[in-house]
């Protein structure tokens, strides 16, 4: 059975190396001292390995059943949802006022990561909570923050997204459910959505879905689209649990992976449902759960890259096969193990290189949120929503493949679903599809972001990396192995752009044929600005004399890894968008 | 459910346009004018549609099950065997006295494509078969041949190949299976063997296991292997079944896909075996099958990406979702089809340009095989031992890729399992791994094939490259858009054999830090030499005015997109080479 140690030591030197998050004046950092996360994350993770760990392939041989209407999850969920519920691990970065721990997002973010590489199938559940809950938080009446809030922080109740329809899935403009006014102010929803995870299940008293629905009479398409509270059960006046609504699951689905989370139909028959937020701006506030679910989606993707990285070298270096070719290194034994191997060590470093590479990516993101929401700082907040479909988009492709390269270490063991590595490739297949397929992160990032506030937002991006070179230049060892690629990398990035700006204009298509790469692009030198800052954390950390010299070299060997091995992956992805469109729209739909 | 429509017109183009096969003076070729194979993969195609890929969901579904030692397939499995079985389909290119039908290799492999496309799991029941065939075929005793090959062309015994054992794979000289010789000349085999493909079913009269041995006070390690014949039912002297042989299934594995195959732990507990070829030589008599193997290997992965790749289409064609960015390309329905989206299209054709491109370079490597052995070409004999591991390791992850791309176009419906696009996924994984694992193809590449006979194959290939491009640069449309990327392409991996000639002699590590890399751009390469020659066939179609106009330039447009958008990719592979290996030796195995 796979096993998992939370990167608790690898976490801190990112808050604290990099992101200096105790120094920074953001509203709540100040709390973030090394010792307090330190504690909170070794908590997270000793439940992650202990807890929710060994549940992982329970979870994905038993699956989800659905029996009557009713949804049991697999042998142990409950127990542990319950486990995490006491432990107040439901709602770390909400406010204290509605139940939760009020602890800055990047904290938050840090143990997520832990809780979904040890079961991603579980974590969802809470995960999808806490997203329509912040959806309620910035949009809800206050009544509504207080009949709904410090029920789902805790997880008494939990909360799903209802998005997609059997025919729409991106386009919701097409969709069809409906919400009818009624005369109490509230609404008789009726319509199928599809693909909704943890739709129904056993875990908790409640579950409240948010539903996008269209109201008769209302603007045509996407704008005609309103965001709606509808329960499970209808909550009495005084907080207690009333009738059951009309809304049941019909189906949960057969899936390639997160067989522990329940994919459901949801049919609603005249459900009552409770308008949150502007009626027809039902689009604005279910963009304040996915922009938060994106990011944690592509949190998805690094952790379980990490989780299949850890079984991949712990398999590396067991596994006895073959000899190294420069003499053996294990003489008494049959054979050397797989780790003395080129490339063997070439797939694990590639796996190693992103992962800590896309930690810092993910946690400097959400530092930005943090900054943004706490600190009421634009420039944060530009910056992050540009990099949003980069964090979900590359670190969920790129993850993908680590689990791919770590299920292939096993050899046909990898195959087999005995060792549970082809568990991890599974589960981590659905986070480059939902929340947005990536072609449309890649869209949103190219046709939508990329010109946002006149490119400010790309333009201080392209500043920042410029001056983080230019006032480290001095360091002759980072000059060489770091920043010359980053500078590189981040010309490729530029041209790119550029080639968009000018090809752009008159032909869409010259930029959205690219736009692919562009994401990718665009995330290899994000990876490559982490690596260079965290290169420079480990230099003056060795300066400095730390006492855990070998963890700084470590460090910097892998990042030298990244920029000399990965980096180099922007000049094909600058070629392919400089082919234009042309190679792309000239075929008919006919001759494909 | 997903449909397949088997790819006559391609092959039919790649084998007389490009490969010239009827007027080829190799042995057995002039029958395969156009008219002749036309007719054989029409039929081949028939079936494939029509009878193997609506079983294929049926067998991922259902899977094998095994119960009081016997293994059951998958339901219609066994009549469709039998309908493979009595057109004389198992055994195209065996030889016509032992029950074949004595076609070239290439046509053989032509219609494996399409088997394999349709069904993987189930077509790797004869394909096991006719390996193993191969192999008494080369190495048995003229008995032998007599007693197993005609039923084994017609499949009513099957064959298996046995190499693997829980504590070795890759490394078989660590192997414990022991073959301890009877004063009757026979041997007495005992061990366990795994992950045996077929090792049990229903569907034969008896399975013919070929079984990697040692006999005791041989050589150490992998010198003192043998190949033993182990029949399931003793066979008789009149060619009867006797009794039943000391060899049974102990367990079948839980797999990510190819569920329709079952994959045994075989016991063989003192079980009757025959010596095949040589004491201590089982290793060479084992690589006949593997050659042959590793490029069928290779065909799946083509195959699996095109069957991914035809149901995207259809998809993308038909859902509809958003609208075209310069303007509604469908203004009375409620969107256009996904396939107006250039994201999309540049997605679909990464794997057309992929799916053509691998299809031609397979052909003619089957062609390369058909001169080695019909025509004793031992320049061709060089040059397909030097390809065969960019065979199996390029088109076995690039078609993984293309798989994940094509599941990818349909969303959400791509991850659940009624739409059949996962299972591409999951069976097309396993050929990263069987026959040897990728990395193991990389390693044989440049550890051994690249240095063979003084280099010689592989300057042989550079110079077919450089000559094909000096031939050619009158035509200046083929110049500017196939044969300039090519010569750019081919530099890059002349440059890449020459760093691993300057620096592997003093460190091998510098040589085998970049093998993976390697095989990837000597695939490229393989695919830009093989779009170029497309390209001259189709630039020459079109000057005869062929009727088929459509095809040809559909055909360029498809390679002008692979020079352009996938060739790049080279360069990249080059840096990553040129990083050599101190970024990849560097850290100690606890720094992992």
């Amino acid at each position: 059975m796979p096993s998992y140690t939370a990167p608790t030591r690898d976490t801190q030197f990112v808050l604290h190396d990099v992101l200096s998050v105790s120094t920074s004046d953001t509203p709540g950092y100040a709390e973030l001292d090394a010792e307090f996360t330190s504690a909170v994350l070794e908590e997270a993770g000793k439940i992650s390995s202990e807890v929710l760990s060994p549940l992982n392939p329970v979870g994905d041989t038993e699956g989800c059943v659905l029996e009557n209407g009713v949804v049991r999850t697999p042998t142990g969920f409950k127990a542990a949802f319950d486990e995490l519920r006491n432990g107040g691990w439901t709602a770390l970065d909400l406010p204290e006022e509605y139940g939760g721990q009020n602890m800055p997002y990047v904290l938050g973010t840090a143990v997520g990561e832990m809780f979904s590489a040890s079961n991603q199938a579980f974590t969802m559940y809470h995960g999808l909570t806490h997203g329509a809950a912040s959806a309620i938080l910035a949009h809800g009446t206050e009544a509504q923050k207080t009949t709904y809030l410090p029920r789902m922080a805790n997880c008494d109740w939990t909360g799903t997204m209802n998005l997609t329809e059997p025919h729409c899935g991106t386009d919701l403009g097409l969709m069809r459910t409906k919400a009818e006014p009624q005369d109490d102010g509230s609404f008789k929803v009726t319509g199928q959505k599809i693909f909704i995870s943890a739709g129904e299940h056993d875990m908790a008293e409640n579950i409240i879905h948010l539903v996008l629905a269209k109201i008769p009479g209302g603007p045509e398409g996407i704008k005609g689209v309103s965001l709606f509270i509808v329960p499970k059960f209808n909550v009495n006046d005084d907080g207690s649990l009333g009738n059951r609504n009309a809304v049941t699951c019909g189906k949960i689905e057969e899936k390639m992976g997160i067989h522990g989370n329940s994919t459901c139909v949801m049919n609603y028959d005249g459900a009552t449902g409770y308008l949150l937020g502007e009626e027809h701006k039902g689009m604005r506030a279910m963009f304040t759960m996915m922009n938060e679910a994106r990011i944690g989606v592509g949190m998805q993707g690094l952790a379980q890259a990490d989780v299949a990285y850890q079984n991949a070298v712990a398999y590396a270096k067991d596994r006895l096969q073959g000899r190294a070719v420069t003499g053996d290194e294990n003489p008494d034994g049959p054979a050397d193990p797989l780790i003395v191997h080129p490339d063997i060590r070439r797939s694990l470093l590639d796996q190693k290189s992103f992962v800590e590479g896309a930690r810092a990516f993910l946690l400097w993101g959400a530092q930005l949120i943090d900054q943004s929401h706490r600190g009421n700082d634009e420039a944060a907040e530009g910056l992050i929503s540009l990099m949003t479909p980069v964090i979900k988009g590359f670190l969920t492709d790129e993850g993908y493949d680590m689990t791919v390269l770590a299920q292939q270490v096993y050899g046909g063991h990898g195959y087999i679903e005995e060792w549970g590595m082809s568990q991890f490739t599974r589960d981590a297949r659905i986070a480059m599809i939902y929340e947005g397929a990536n072609g449309v992160q890649a869209l949103d990032l190219v046709g939508r972001k990329l010109a946002q506030d006149g490119g400010k937002h790309v333009m201080a991006f392209f500043e920042m990396v410029k001056t983080f070179i230019k006032e480290n230049e001095g360091n002759e060892a980072l000059k060489a192995d770091f920043l010359d690629p980053l500078k590189e990398a981040s010309k490729h990035l530029q041209a790119s752009a550029m080639y968009f700006m000018q090809n752009g204009m008159k032909n869409p298509n010259a930029a959205l044929a690219g736009s692919y790469d562009f994401m990718h692009l665009f995330g290899h030198v994000c990876l490559g600005l982490m690596w260079a800052r965290m290169g420079k954390a480990a230099y003056a950390a060795l300066e400095d004399g730390a006492a855990d010299e070998m963890f700084y070299k470590t460090k910097l060997a892998t990042g030298r890894f990244y920029m000399k091995r990965r980096l180099p992956a922007t000049s094909m992805h600058l070629a392919r968008i400089e082919s234009g469109a042309d190679l792309v729209m000239e075929l008919d739909a006919e001759q494909f």
